[in-house]
């Protein structure tokens, strides 16, 4: 039996409070040895965003801070312990997006930055504020230098990249290094072209797809989502995934006239596919939908896992969380408890993924690591 | 009476023969002087492509080598005569879908190469050959130093930045430098922030938003777009905008079980807006339904001008070529003339577009330039 194109079925959490904070660290190949540090961290995540609800903070500046956490760990592949690229340095992609505004800010490629969301997260409210100087429209995104150096010029401190990489994402530069020297030596005087494609077809070179991301509604009900990546390892330099495409790493959509639902969801895995499939958008439209668990099952079903924009693909990989709730609370100030429900799920394709979440009432973060059993 | 968010309709033309190539460039505010050489270089661009079709190349080659021409137009703000960025330098963006394989390829803030387009389209034609070595999957979208250095080692010739120029460009440069330093004085001793926000309303201080591109159904009926742009005026550093966004500067699609018709569509304008909306994508979508005339009208309508993504926008700038076509001729050999109707459309909220247009039965490209009347 072929693993290829089956996705783990999602699982699904209904809260009635109202105003949780949901969360999700990457999908991808989680080495036991790192499993553990993986679930601290995201409860430190979810704390930390917590904490901000309860001040008062609105969804997108505790989304961001949430981010902040999960970069700053060595364990994920996002800021600090980021997977380098070909060249043996660091690009970082992020993005985060506001439901209430539907403001939008995203950085990719950038280097020399602790927290790259951070950056998008300032582009979104420098956006907010309206033109610039003679009229110029302020950017949405930015790359590369530019990005790095917008970012300082906004009193972001940059960071030497040296202390970025770990002891963890150096070794396995060095072990990815050897290995693509090794299937490239293998190739040579072969039938060359066709060697190359077929290589190593069951090992996924790609490594580390531990993209995280995070989903938060907040009291007035507002949602926000952000994701932050430090990329596939060995990618080539410049190259940028799924979280600095806009509508294919995150999405926050807060309920309108025409949509009953507030949605927000964050993906993670291979940024091509998330990419080409604009996975987090439509998850999001999906969510119009009345039964949330069947409408993310098919979206996962005939959007990604057998989405013609994947049709040439061996394997699809990816994981999304996804959140949604009733209208506004200021909306509807004297609805029923139903009309604050919160629904919280997930999916992915990847062997597992790891969730954390927590609620403003709950007294500590809930983690759970998933895998797809070895029997399927 | 205002002029904001007020769309130019659409004018709609239909053809009954098997492979037009259709063509448009760029939305923006043209000055007369260079309006004459606009409607030049979209005939050349009309014929090369038709060219390329008789020759029997497919859509997404022909969309290539038009665009190809109008980057290498110096009245043309993409490729060779691109904006200037805030530091003098020029960084250009490019995308080509494919809608037969669905495959995409993308640059974004790319430096030092005169066609932007083949960098796109060879990013595309990589990765429908499968992985790289060691498994790792090819990127779809490249940006900055990166592209660049990609770009070259696939055989793409690097062209130095100051050949990209022109008089044209460098005195616009100079003109929008000594503007915003104005604005800026201006700015001070008043209430800075108030001021700089508002300043310069009436004025576009972005200038030419004439990004460039092209729509394509070859013989078989499959479909091709691309786009490519030197950005807005004055842009930050690293800005990248619609031109190098999946779903918001182009977008192509091949007829399926799902769609009836195959649409292509290319778009143009200020790239913020024309990505917040993904508007490429939107109009899309909307051409499945069964009237394309008012579908695209709207698509511009509520998915643009009155979107709720532009809602703090005070002017929506943007205009779209739309094309759309039946099954593929190959699909059902038997088909009626109807069958393989191509109907081609555009729409715009900026002052004026140039949209030329050709069919292999034509002997020669019309070009026609549109400005929204003063009285509107």
């Amino acid at each position: 039996l072929s693993v290829d194109k089956i996705a783990q079925l999602s699982l699904l959490y209904k809260w009635l409070n109202s105003f949780p904070f949901l969360f999700l660290s990457g999908a991808g190949y989680h080495s036991e040895s790192k499993a553990k540090e993986y679930k601290h961290v995201c409860k430190r995540a979810c704390q930390r965003a917590v904490d901000r609800l309860k001040a008062g903070a609105f969804a997108v500046e505790a989304v961001a801070a949430a981010l902040v956490e999960l970069e700053d760990s060595p364990f994920t592949n996002a800021g600090m312990g980021s997977n380098l690229n070909l060249s043996g340095e660091i690009e970082c992609d992020a993005s985060i997006m506001d439901g209430k505004s539907l403001h939008y800010g995203a950085v990719g490629a950038i280097s020399g930055i602790k927290n790259p969301v951070l950056v998008a997260n300032r582009l979104l409210n420098e956006a907010q504020k309206g033109k610039l100087s003679a009229g110029r429209i302020p950017p949405c995104f930015l790359v590369g230098q530019g990005a790095h150096d917008w970012a300082v010029t906004h009193g972001i401190p940059p960071c030497p990249s040296e202390k970025m990489a770990t002891k963890f994402s150096l070794s396995a530069y060095k072990r990815n290094k050897r290995k693509m020297e090794l299937a490239e030596k293998m190739d040579t005087g072969h039938n060359q072209t066709k060697k190359r494609r077929q290589s190593s077809e069951n090992e996924n070179g790609s490594g580390c797809l531990d993209t995280v991301g995070a989903i938060v509604v907040d009291q007035e009900g507002n949602v926000a989502a952000a994701v932050s990546s430090g990329g596939l390892a060995m990618k080539h330099p410049g190259r940028v995934g799924q979280a600095a495409h806009y509508g294919c790493g995150c999405w926050a959509e807060n309920a309108c006239n025409m949509n009953p639902y507030s949605t927000a969801v964050s993906t993670s895995g291979c940024g091509e596919h998330l990419i080409r499939t604009m996975l987090a958008r439509e998850c999001s439209a999906a969510m119009q939908s009345e039964d949330a668990h069947q409408a993310l099952l098919e979206a996962m079903q005939h959007k990604f896992i057998s989405s013609p924009f994947l049709a040439s693909e061996d394997r699809v990989l990816g994981g999304v969380i996804v959140l949604r709730c009733c209208r506004c609370v200021e909306a509807q100030p004297s609805q029923d408890i139903q009309g604050a429900l919160v629904e919280f799920l997930w999916s992915h394709t990847t062997e597992s993924m790891c969730v954390g979440y927590m609620s403003a009432q709950d007294s500590k973060a809930k983690v759970t690591g998933f895998s797809i059993g070895a029997g399927l």
